[in-house]
Parts: structure tokens; sequence; C-alpha cells
């Protein structure tokens, strides 16, 4: 028995193209509120470890624990999350309506804040590190100062 | 004018004592709803980088980006997520109904699992920092191994 060379029609062809093409552009191209859930996610994920970290120098600190809630809110703060504030996620329902401003999408001073954000988080796992808790209470507090900075401006109130 | 000095009545005290033991109870003891919320909260950053990671296997790869999306995997995979499984949050609804199977708070071979998840997360950082496209292609293959074997065991289909 002689194989037949499989052989690929033009319009096949075609049509793979476009779907790998489509499928490959719905991968990069999350709907609005996928990428509204995920930033929501992102700053839940964020507020349980700052209350974790806030729980820790309230009551009795603990070291190894801290240095990984930090770690996390640094990972978080230095993971691109602008990558989820895309054109036409200005509003919209994630977990939640978003309480994104628009001022958030257009404002330059935002960048800033961010890197001020990103900095801060980076600090603490420093600081952590060092184990004490007078430290990182003090750098802690620079930190949630970051957070009020950029909600004061640009979250809607409650 | 003399000053009468300020005098806290026994009852107020006891009060105050309450209320603030009231605080501390309530901060170290979120409602499940809650802890729910936080772990699927958890698990949607860690879906958005496994994507994300994914998108640059199978398209240009990002190197520094890569590096980033483990850091945060990793670095929640270590945060001790079972402190969101605590007794009461078996069942119940966060963004949406738990998908947790009853299985998933009693079977002893959960730890494993964990500790396999944990292992290669890390696993996949020390790699992506290498910026081997075809390494981190594999150790990103062992890792997602692990989500789905905990998956396939202990959360309910959709």
């Amino acid at each position: 028995v002689k194989l037949r060379p499989f052989r690929l029609s033009p319009l096949l062809l075609a049509s793979a193209v476009l779907v790998s093409a489509g499928a490959a552009a719905a991968q990069q191209a999350p709907k609005p509120e996928q990428l509204i859930k995920w930033r929501q996610s992102n700053y839940q994920v964020i507020a349980w470890n700052v209350g974790r970290i806030k729980a820790s120098l309230d009551g009795s600190y603990d070291k190894e624990a801290v240095i990984k809630e930090a770690n996390v809110i640094s990972a978080i703060a230095g993971s691109g999350l602008g990558a989820l504030y895309t054109a036409g996620t200005e509003t919209g329902t994630g977990w939640h309506e978003t309480r994104a401003r628009p001022e958030l999408f257009t404002d330059k001073r935002v960048a800033e804040l961010s890197g001020d954000f990103v900095r801060e988080a980076g600090e603490l796992v420093r600081v952590a590190n060092g184990g004490d808790p007078a430290a990182v209470k003090q750098q802690f507090g620079k930190l949630t100062k970051t957070c009020k900075a950029c909600h004061d401006d640009y979250r809607a109130k409650e």
C-alpha cells in the first residue's frame, strides 16, 4: 500500500490559519469582564496579605509569615497590573461593578503612584527579612500610604 | 479652674475591653464568605499568570515578564493558602459557589499535593531566570500537572 501524501486544500489551510489566529487573539484579548475580575482579584489578594501583616504587627509577630505575605504583595505589585486596565475596561462589572474612576485611565500621575507602590512593597520585603517588627511597622505604614494615595483620587467611594 | 482627673467607670472599662476583644476576634476570624472570596481570588490571580506564561510560550517569549509572572504564582503558592480552608468554609459562596469538594478538607493527601505545587512553582521561578523557553515550557508543564492533580480529585466539575 502506497501512502498518498497528505494534501491540504488552500481553503482548509486558510480556515485553519484563521481559526488559529482567532484562538490567539482570544487568548491575547480576554473580555473586559474577565480583566476586571482579575484586577479585583489581585487587589483582594493584596488586601488579604495586608490584613495578615497588620494582624501580625498588632498581635504576636510571625517573621516567616510576614516575609511570605510581603512577598505576595511585592510580586503582584511588580507583575504589570496595568495590563488589566485596557481600553474598554473603564466601566463594567467583574465580581462587582468597578470602582475605578475615569481619571485612573488618563492621568499621567498614576504611573508615578504605581511606581511608589512597587518600590515600597519591595522595601517591605527587604525590611521583613530583617525581622524587626518596629521597622516592619514603619515600612508597612509607608506601603499602605501608597495604597491610600491611589484610592483617594482614583477609586470611587462606596 | 481645677481639672478633674478623668475616671473610667469599671462598666465602661469592661465594655471597652469587650469591644476591643471583639474587634481583634473579628480581625482574626473573617466570615466564611470573605475567606472563600480570598481563596477564589488567589486562584484567579494564579490563573491569570499561568495564562500569561502560556501566551509567552505560545507567542513571542518575554523573559522578564515570565519571571515576574512565575514570581507571583510561587509567592502565592507559598503564602499559606491553607488558612483560607478553615472549618465552616466547606460549603458557601464567595464570588461564586465554592467548587471545593468535601474530601479537600479531610484527605491527608492534600498536604502532599500542595507541597508539589509549591515546589514546582518555586522551580519555575528558577528556570524562568535562566531564560531558556524550552526549559521553561517543560517546567511549566510540571507545574500545571500539579494544578490538575488537585483539580481532578478535589474540585467539583462545572
